[in-house]
């Protein structure tokens, strides 16, 4: 089935695999009259590409976007923006080995179960190169969102047990800090923690956090096209993610109902909040408040430990993953989990514009 | 925009407010040739209606399914089945204070702001009562399921700060519960803890749990349509749940690579993992293990306790819910949440019937 | 496959069987706003009901619509709009002979083909009744098309070698024609000509021809959703249906690129058009022009006339189709094609409003 | 909006403009195990490119596909298939004329009314570039259908006055013909009748009939998404094309019921019908007979004659269309309507697979 696209009426279809020649993404539904060209996209590759740390892979992925379509004298024209990046280097190597085993936490054995064979150059579809696609989609959706004054911030909220400190979070901190944690000094403390793992040849997980500011009450669909239901979907087809949640998220199950509910107030004629547990999501639309969101991210499976595992023979075996590898993915994904959070809003902004006759009707009076 | 259909090859599309002529479902894609009756689908809205405990509200929803379209001598005929429960008591009552402020926890102010206006009476769209129509449809994915040997059971996990021991785990004893928990002691605990809270007029949140077992490997499309991703669009799309997880989730984030790795082995033959911290879905496909997530589900927002709010004269107003309103959702909830785990399984394994040549060949072979 | 719902942004979901309890629709992604009665759909549905003249089955079929949800204090909401039109009389009769059959020109064999079985009372799914779903829906499109100013009229253009003379064209004739043909010369010739080929135990077939008039210009999507590719397949849909064109249609294969281009010119500020062949779309998009198409319409298989066909004994026989069918299809197919091209083009209007940023960032300036 | 996409388990994105970098397309959906080569899409490539004969534009348009992702060692994968196209020569021109009128029959004048610019190099995104991703993924579906048993011919019928004679169609003729006719006295007065028309700088129209055998019975939904509703949008979706028929098409208009009705025999134990007027669809459904469609395709817009029309500064004009270019599209798209069939039937044989729930359990038994 047809699952490599995402969206209604801003819809975006990616292609490639790791050690193919390259992967790319057909952004479908930009409207027309948008400022875009490759270095305003490359900014943004730029924050998910390997070795920008030493807390990355040092592999050299010199991701470089062309624009191949879609984008006529710097301005968008409303048709289909289809943006490549080519694999540089043609990765061929020893894989006769990696095709015979399954690596544990990896989608090797999924993948043969559902197609019979597969790809087994690298993780193939299921590389974290496949986001490269998300990423420059995404910049396209940011670059709308801004247009209407709309900002979305993620940044890591914990490594491992170290978590940042919310009075000591700023927005600011986060291209400073190596890992885009907006709190210094947790920075600090997760980069010795980091260190220590990867002296230990294994790897972290954490959490990400995002922040949208700027977005007009109203937008999300009722019943199944949510906006935080959405929400949710985008980030979790991101590979690594094993939990979503919205403002308070899991914490609402434990307080009560007097606690959980934000009081509504107007302050100077404008309505503001007491608290956000609700992540500025009520009954699937936005409230006009922050919209905050987190999702959980493993730790890289792929470790320099001795693990046990299968080949294809059924036998058991103990296997030993070379390669230079992440030993974390949380830096990483901050700016995939933007993109996915951009790239959904965008949607919903464009699903919502139907929502009132007197609307349309000013749209279309002649 | 049209919010209120779910699925692609298997799908529903929901419609009725809570105090309109009624609710209902038609449900498009179901194969041709299942048994299904009125009688087997009133099981499951029975087990969503209040009244059934003294934990949800005493209102009389005496809630009948009839079956308009879709079934002939006892069999699907592979056209659509539109079911429908009707309102039995048009509930009219004076709305006139309601209409005028907005409750704090509801969507009230998100309704009035996308559409400019909203139908007052109740929660409306997006009251609790719009779930009826994801468990009717939801019964029929069961039997499906049912049919392929897969089998999905939700239960609560925790309500308030009560979580279940898993060492007490026993399925069988969800029925016996009268708030579906599956360990008898944590469920003696929790409702006392909910007749606590009762009397002090609060509300209470919870988690549930969803199991699947006997899913095929290799299901789940491998980008956006994840079988996970999915899952959670389909679990995040219910009302009161603002966080979804996958095996373990939240958890993930805090521990290392070695540990959070599922091992592979054989044994007898058959293919195992020594745990089972991805929750039975690895690059967005089933592993051939359980499925495993959970869903954070908030506390009841109608409160009979004094709150702050403002009213559409924009003025800040004080509040006091009356009516009799269920102290917790989760217990009626669980039925919801198999639902809507069953309807997105049935969805995305015949999404995957085409994943390969060969079976496709197989199918149409003369 | 689900394959009874239709549009993007407002989206229908049909359901029923002709001899069912009933048949409906369920229309998604109407705006709020909109004042909508059922008296105001009926007058719609009286128009294809049977009985209205003598050229159409003597049956009674009473169809009285029903607003099951998305409508409060007479308008709109914005959430599902669910309709229902309940069969009145459960038509049991004697169906053991059909059941075991297959009647030339119908789909039985087809339904017996892809669903091992099929509903064998009436046509089931494919009965004229289903388009009792798309002419309620139809009729809320008209009323979002009218509050635009967009004018949809359809009529019968000819009824098997009766055509109307273009210089009698005259649209206030269709409703005073019983076979709503807008030339009431021709009119009369065609009527002698039905009761010939009815005294013959005949029927009939014909062309309906549908004007849009006040479209803007731009609406359409420029590769695969373009305006007459969904026109064409929205209209294909109807049961009957074997042709259709657009403007000149099937002529434009015959005549020369001089003769065929439509010049533009400017009279009095305002942009025309010296002919329309083009049917008033251009690269998939509306040109301002009245959009022009026509549809193909056979004559209705069930004839009292002995026919050749097989049983599913297969075995060779001959039949006689009894019962009170209509002897030609095109009169009261008239107000289904309408419905039709309105809901396509109210689906067209609505995805077309993302089409260039500066119009998004007027709709959503604070 | 989004509409450059098409199909639903076989998807199909296209993009690029006949004056950009190149043109291409994602196809998503296709199922692994399918050998595929750059090489054999080719093929197809090369029978819609110009300069095959005298009566195409003698422009030099070397289109080489490259196979971006989703094939390894040979075989499809099951992930995205993405290709491209470059566009060889950057044809750079002096277009400052054209960007300032609008072309009769050409998308200029839309383009402009929907976007509030466009790319007036060329026809941007509506030139008839545009076809070479139809024709690219078309060849894959083309691959999928032959492992089926399931063969699409696609000929030109008529040009302008000249008709094929049934009694001289072979469709062997056609790659023979330079103008693709399967008969080749037809083919020869249809060159003359091109000859002469291409002397008076004029163009000319014609008809395209495509023809399947062996598609199996069943196959299509049954009411919007029929076989004969997605083949008409598919094909109507091709640039000139403006009208479309199944079967006998307009013709059924003109005849009786007892004319029109296919009679069903069998002979030797095998289903035929004595006629095919349905063209091989009933219901929506495809009957097992051969599948038979028309396409009207108007002449080319761009002539050497003298045009009235209008500029940008609201001006008449007369206008000379300059440059090389066809005299007729039918030949080059020919290939392009073949691809749009194969695609469709490859979509609905992949929807048709879950409308029966034992062949559902069957694939799925362990």
């Amino acid at each position: 089935m047809a699952g490599s696209s995402l969206g209604t009426m801003f819809k975006i279809s990616t292609w490639g695999e790791s050690h193919g020649k390259g992967v790319g993404v057909v952004v479908d539904g930009c409207p027309a009259g948008l400022p875009i060209s490759e270095a305003y996209i490359q900014t943004y590759l730029n924050r998910r590409k390997p070795g920008q740390s030493k807390y990355s892979t040092p592999r050299k992925e010199d991701d470089h976007v062309e624009i191949l379509s879609g984008v006529f004298e710097g301005y968008t024209t409303g048709t289909p923006i289809s943006m490549v990046v080519m694999n540089q280097t043609q990765r061929s190597g020893d894989y006769s080995e990696i095709a015979n085993y399954y690596r544990p936490g990896h989608a090797d054995y999924t993948f043969d179960s559902k197609y019979g064979f597969r790809d087994y150059r690298g993780g193939g579809r299921s590389s974290g190169r496949e986001t490269i696609a998300r990423v420059a989609a995404g910049a396209i959706a940011m670059a709308i969102l801004d247009s209407l004054n709309i900002h979305v911030n993620a940044y890591t909220q914990s490594i491992g047990p170290i978590t940042i400190d919310r009075a000591n979070l700023n927005l600011e901190n986060i291209m400073q800090s190596p890992i885009y944690m907006p709190d210094l000094e947790a920075s600090a403390k997760a980069e010795n923690f980091l260190v220590e793992k990867m002296a230990e040849c294994n790897s972290v997980g954490g959490i990400i956090e995002c922040v949208v500011k700027g977005m007009p009450a109203g937008v999300g669909e009722t019943v199944f096209d949510k906006l935080d239901a959405n929400l949710s979907k985008a980030i979790m087809s991101v590979g690594a993610v094993k939990g979503v949640e919205i403002g308070n998220g899991f914490e609402c199950a434990t307080i009560l109902g007097d606690e959980n509910n934000d009081a509504l107030y107007y302050e100077d004629n404008t309505l503001s909040k007491e608290t956000n547990h609700a992540g500025g999501i009520l009954g699937g639309m936005s409230d006009g408040t922050d919209i905050v969101l987190r999702a959980a991210v493993k730790p890289t499976p792929s470790i320099a430990r001795t693990q046990h595992t299968v080949n294809k023979s059924n036998e058991n075996i103990e296997i030993n993953i070379k390669g230079r590898h992440d030993p974390i993915i949380v830096p990483r994904a901050v700016v995939v989990i933007e993109s996915m959070v951009a790239l959904t809003l965008v949607d919903m902004l464009f699903q919502n514009m139907t929502s009132r006759l007197d609307k349309i009707q000013e749209f279309y009076k002649k």
